[in-house]
């Protein structure tokens, strides 16, 4: 074991998994507020010894849902985050998923450092993985067909776009990809999808099976929703508010499936892995 | 629409697909017992004037659960097989899933020829495909890590191992197959897998997060089901009674899915359109 | 046929095929210094009929080598770059390869605008796809041991690195990729390869039989060639001066090969083809 | 190392990499007849301290171009197999390619068990692999397009047609098989390529960039090559006389390409690899 110590606070499953992955990689973890499950790591009884001596402290994704508590639904206590922050000694690393400005501002006066994990490159990359197999499993049982012969759309060619255009391709489907920027229609292409601009969306839609959205503004309007098949599937991958009008996909009797959160649902051990993955890299200054 | 009348008798949801498939290759379908869902075939009202003049007979899969009844939950009344029989006349075809040696008999002393799909090999490897992605499916969602970067076993590498490997692989998964023949063995090798004999399987499970079985005889016994990882899921795909000693595997509370009829499930219409595919192969005499 | 004339001047096989690409997309197309290879475009017996009333003039890759004659090798006579310009009128597009910052002045200066295609974020994507294919096959060539099973290394993970890395990937070697940033870095990974940093490049080496740069910057300096495996294949796919300090692994007797120009000379047709794609691209003055 | 002794005579850079192989899993290995290339083994200056106590004598591929010297074509003097035969003992297994009729009789009548590597399943299927490589590279180079995009037919579903199928399509080719039976077709079709029969083969040829043919018998006939496009390029990969005909296609210029023993080409050390892997399994009695 090194002589580096984490604490890890509270969370749901992944943070279960993050602080095993760490045990695993030899730190000394401490866990508050996780109830015992993690059985490589030490267990404390309070938040002050969890804290105290670590060089790095992780919170959950997210970090709070209210800002005053932190999340820990495997806890049946409250962890106050103003207590956390009274307990911050200079120099020490704060993390967390989707942290507040304030808070942010509060851990750099008490003379340490914050890093919100989820804005991290690598984690979002590696996030999409999970995220394309949830939505992959999806379309397999939300529709009527084989993913092998069927007709995808995926609209939009970033991060997820690209994982899911790759695993529905190598399961035989034929992928066309919507996207706005020519080097992202040129790599959907060279990717061996077709590929087409929003504009002639519309055009592309009346023999497509499932329409897998990842672009998280308001493009599925009347129009493009009644382009589509009549026994289209369309899954929204994208955040709150997704790119369909759902109004009125329901009103025409559309399929329409809100996907969010997948990594945590689908691979919450990877997920998990990926974040403490995530920190550890930054802990070491390095890039990986 | 070309001169050949096909009837389509009873079945669930696949019938009807099966239905539509013929009327788009231009057959005349006559429909009885699947109440009025395909919109481009002759919906009868008795079954007499669906088979009469029919060069083809399809009935479901399977034919019957009782061997007195066709199989026919979609249609609020029974259809007697005897009734069938009774109306063939010389030369007319009859095709059915998992037909009786008493039914093929009958069918044959009416001057007609009866060809079961359920044992055509055709059928058999374009089954193996909603299998696979079935499988895939249930090893996302009941497992807790993602498919990339998982140790996944597949016992058997006939028609759906092989499939189920390639989509695996192609998912990222490291997987190793379990084979008796030399010849599976090395082909699971040129297709990029970890091969091993059944003589030293256990020696290979203590790391394995999946285990596939496509092998419909009970190889994982009390000894193997020990080598397992604590938390290693085990998906069983080989017909009842499967591989697994399931009364062993829950007594020491290992995670076994029994995953039977993938295609029906997981793609109905599919699995529809395969059966219609194979029968008018069959019809038109040739290969293809 | 559209109204749209285009030029094509000069070049070797790949404006034949540029030629041919824009004549079968309905473009008017006349021709000159490719003596008359292009049954379906106009062949032209002086410069000026070719460039008179043309709205695209499609110079070669590269357009001169000395800044003073076009780059013309089907052609036995010379064609002066001055002669050209002198013949532009207002408001041609003129586009080619590897443009000179005192060409693109002089096309201005007569009222008409420029575009290197050579620069063109499409084109590169596009041609790392034979730059990919020429290395797997000097690879099967130059090597031993078949790509499947074999253990490569590519440096960089841009356009080419992606592409290659895909194509080895599936061909069954196991690929590591040397990268600097987190972002190839993580990339690499969730495309299924092993990743690492240059820092430590020297400790992943013994073991790999094949090492494809794509880096023009010397990096295989005599310590990292020395930690190579004594039969590993070196493939530079980096413009000159390339990655390896050829000297030394000439002096060690390391097999190192050159590959440029890969495009032109695996796949000359759909070299030129990429080229017309993408002018007509930007002459349609949209994305696609 | 093992007590088991194996003697590997004659043979080109196959035998050298497969008497390495085999010395890397430690058996006793001597080697006569090719001039003392393979440091790890005991070099014998004479045929009989080769032979004598060897469990194993491994022959080249072919064993014999004339039935009376072995192949050994690193060795600057002769090798009779009658020498080899005489000095046999009871209870050694002989092993070689392409071995005679005559000359296994013989060595039955010395007490000793023959086995032709070259007849086996498993090397067939192993060496599938880099014929399917030499192809695609063959492909890369005589072709003016990239393999990404181009349209390829692979007559005949075997060994070779299943593993250069997969590559072609990785690569993003278009691939029509064409097969006789259901069984190949079918799963042509669930690889994820157009299937047909080759009494439509001439219907599905006019827009083929390259045809591959597996297939030992004359098919391409001169009604078939008629029905080729002007540029297609043939790769025939049967074995003597092949699938073209080659009189006809020369007179119609048509380029047509015979590539045959790929694996002691394209990848020698692979290939002997393959050989002592195939041997050692029969050796070792059981399957693998």
């Amino acid at each position: 074991m090194n002589d580096i110590k984490i604490c890890v606070l509270g969370g749901d499953s992944r943070m279960v998994s993050a602080a095993r992955f760490m045990c695993k990689q030899n730190y000394s973890v401490s866990v508050f507020g996780i109830n015992g499950i993690v059985t490589e790591a030490t267990i404390c009884n309070d938040l002050e010894s969890a804290v105290t001596g670590a060089s790095l402290i992780v919170l959950p994704l997210p970090f709070s849902t209210d800002g005053i508590k932190l999340f820990a639904p495997l806890c049946n206590f409250e962890i106050k985050i103003s207590d956390i922050i009274s307990l911050l000694k200079n120099g020490q690393l704060v993390t967390g998923g989707k942290l507040s400005e304030d808070f942010c501002k509060k851990v750099v006066q008490n003379g340490c450092a914050s890093f919100d994990y989820y804005l991290s490159e690598r984690l979002s990359v590696l996030n999409a993985i999970p995220t394309a197999e949830g939505a992959v499993s999806i379309a397999i049982n939300e529709t009527t067909k084989t993913i092998f012969g069927s007709k995808c759309v995926i609209a939009g060619y970033g991060r997820i776009g690209k994982i899911l255009a790759k695993l529905l391709k190598n399961m035989g489907a034929d992928v066309t990809v919507f996207a706005r920027s020519e080097q992202a229609l040129t790599w959907a292409e060279a990717d061996g999808c077709h590929a087409c601009t929003f504009c002639c969306a519309n055009r592309h839609l009346n023999d497509k099976d499932i329409i897998f959205n990842t672009i998280p503004a308001l493009w599925m309007n009347k129009n493009i929703i009644d382009s589509t098949k009549s026994d289209a599937v369309i899954i929204d991958l994208a955040s709150t508010p997704g790119g369909v009008d759902f109004e009125y996909a329901k009103s025409v009797s559309k399929k329409v499936i809100f996907a969010l959160s997948l990594p945590g649902k689908v691979a919450p051990e990877s997920a998990g892995n990926i974040i403490a993955d995530c920190v550890l890299s930054k802990l070491k200054g390095g890039l990986l």
